[in-house]
């Protein structure tokens, strides 16, 4: 994987217990790790201090990626559900170095580091889902995160309008039949102590239906799936790629791939939108 | 609706029964007709002569929306299942036109026209299916119809993977619910026959889920129905546009409005095409 093209151009990757600063040095990606501080006006000299200090000078362009709800159209955060901050305006950070920034939620920032530097960079239109808490939704087409009026909700796609309640307040959903917090309301353990490959062989199901829907509806190059279940390998990805060619006829299914850059998907991915920005519209 | 920028350029919407050919001369739409010639040579000539006759000369370009499956690509059509038509390349049309030429499936161009000059006119991103013997679905981004890998086909989004049968090959698709030809099997009576408000309540249930889909994957600024059954007026819109609030909780439901160009949606929407082509790639 070459990031040269980035060099000089710093990521911040805002999570609930961490804040991972980095950016492209000599070639090779640095980070720095942060405690996420309940004080925003803290963590903000925090994160101004570790661009500076790790980019040594002004950056070339800064990318955020944060937990939303976030308009990435002005940067501007009201609330996020797990970090107790309020009214943050991200592009006064940018201000503060004297470098253009872009800001998006964290999903789509992780997507756009799997499409253009992981398991999607051969292809100019990449979607997937990543399975956590919720179910992460994200579209890139050439390079760029692909926005609609609003963020694009993948994971609240509706399966069964009579299936169970979502957080969202629908029926149904994707998320409320394969998430981790679906999962453990369903069966009362945590994704990660359950063997059984029946069980997994069902979340393949939900998984394929709407790897089925997106190909329908968007048509992806390859599919990426992401998050702490696609370590289950093949117990996953065999049934699933089973089912998807069960249900889908009208077209090929595409390719579906697991995410490659883990945990520093957030960062490379901050560094790249920092370089491209979003679509023009 | 203003149509003056396509003045001089020429469009050709292809039907089974019968190919409109049309262009804009002095800010107005004029059109002539052909029977479909079951003998592609001969089809060819009269749409030469046709297209030449009515701009008076070489149009400044030409659109074309055809029955597929085509690729948009290369234009070229080998086959299509409702005229005897074979191994058509269609860019063959402008060279003898000495003009550039664009093709597409006609679903796509039809949308075209409804984004740009229709009921789509106000917004940046728009969706839409029409209702027909199948369950055609475009997307429409900036004034340019949107491809995925293939075309994008959201009438074969599946709502139940044990559903009915549907023509793809696959099980419980929309289009195996809601588009005319479903409804003939289950009922036994043409759309157009049936008055029963609780009917098409059901039918409005099947579209409002596909409509909650189209949102949550893709986040269109407006949605548009086109195709016969929209002549139901507010017996198939208002239970949709409720149950549509009832499944899509995440984000607000785009408005949801009926077609506007009727038959000319496809001649206009070629016309749209020869201008403006296809998103570079």
């Amino acid at each position: 994987m070459s990031v040269a093209e980035y060099e000089g151009y710093a990521g911040i990757d805002i999570g609930g217990q961490s804040i991972k600063v980095g950016t492209i040095r000599n070639g090779e990606l640095v980070t720095r790790d942060i405690e996420t501080p309940p004080d925003y006006a803290v963590a903000r000299e925090l994160m101004l201090s570790a661009v500076t200090e790790l980019v040594g000078g002004k950056p070339k362009g800064l990318g955020i990626g944060t937990p939303g709800p976030i308009d990435w159209r002005t940067g501007f955060l009201q609330w996020t559900p797990n970090i107790p901050w309020k009214n943050v305006s991200y592009p006064e950070l940018g201000e503060a170095l004297g470098c253009s920034v872009y800001v998006d939620n964290d999903a789509n920032v992780a997507g756009l580091a799997e499409a253009v530097l992981g398991a999607g960079k051969d292809y100019r239109i990449v979607a997937g889902f990543t399975l956590g808490t919720g179910i992460g939704y994200f579209v890139v087409m050439d390079g760029l995160i692909y926005h609609g009026k609003l963020d694009v909700e993948g994971g609240h796609q509706v399966l069964n309008p009579e299936g169970p309640l979502c957080g969202c307040g629908a029926r149904g959903c994707l998320e409320a039949y394969a998430s981790a917090t679906a999962i453990e309301a369903r069966t009362g353990k945590e994704p990660e102590d359950i063997d059984d490959p029946e069980f997994w062989a069902e979340i393949a199901g939900y998984l394929a239906w709407g790897i089925t829907n997106v190909t329908t509806l968007v048509c992806p190059e390859v599919f990426v799936l992401a998050g702490g279940m696609i370590k289950r390998g093949e117990t996953l990805f065999a049934p699933l790629r089973e089912k998807l060619a069960q249900m889908l006829k009208i077209v090929p299914p595409p390719p579906v791939k697991p995410a490659e850059l883990g945990h520093r998907a957030g960062v490379y991915g901050a560094i790249v939108l920092a370089k491209r920005g979003h679509r023009v519209e």
